[in-house]
């Protein structure tokens, strides 16, 4: 697989952290030197291992947004 | 790849919908006949294909909806 490049901009916060202190987190990334998007996935202590995730437009962030406050959580 | 079993018993909500017909959605889904987790991650029209996703406890989306509410959308 080609090489991924990724710099994390700013990380917003962490939503949990594993007993192996992987956590799952919503950061602001710039995917091979693209313009930063959200991201939402989970991290190793370092940053260096990533697990699956999902990238989101502010846009698409607001409507999560309005979504999770109509719910009973 | 083993095959997956999964039940989507719930959709939360759409968060966009992209030029194909992939949609970004919220889930109540069970995994392989396990109890059901929220999910977040792109479907295509007829819910067969999945993108990459995440998955959270509903700790773990009451800590985002608060983290989101605190942010500028």
């Amino acid at each position: 697989m080609a090489e991924i490049k990724y710099e994390i901009k700013k990380t917003l916060g962490v939503l949990s952290e594993s007993p192996k202190g992987w956590k799952k987190e919503l950061n602001l990334i710039s995917w091979n030197g693209k313009k930063e998007k959200y991201d939402l996935r989970e991290w190793d202590p370092e940053h260096v291992k990533m697990g699956k995730g999902v990238t989101f437009t502010s846009e698409e962030l607001r409507v999560l947004r309005d979504l999770l406050n109509d719910m009973n959580l």
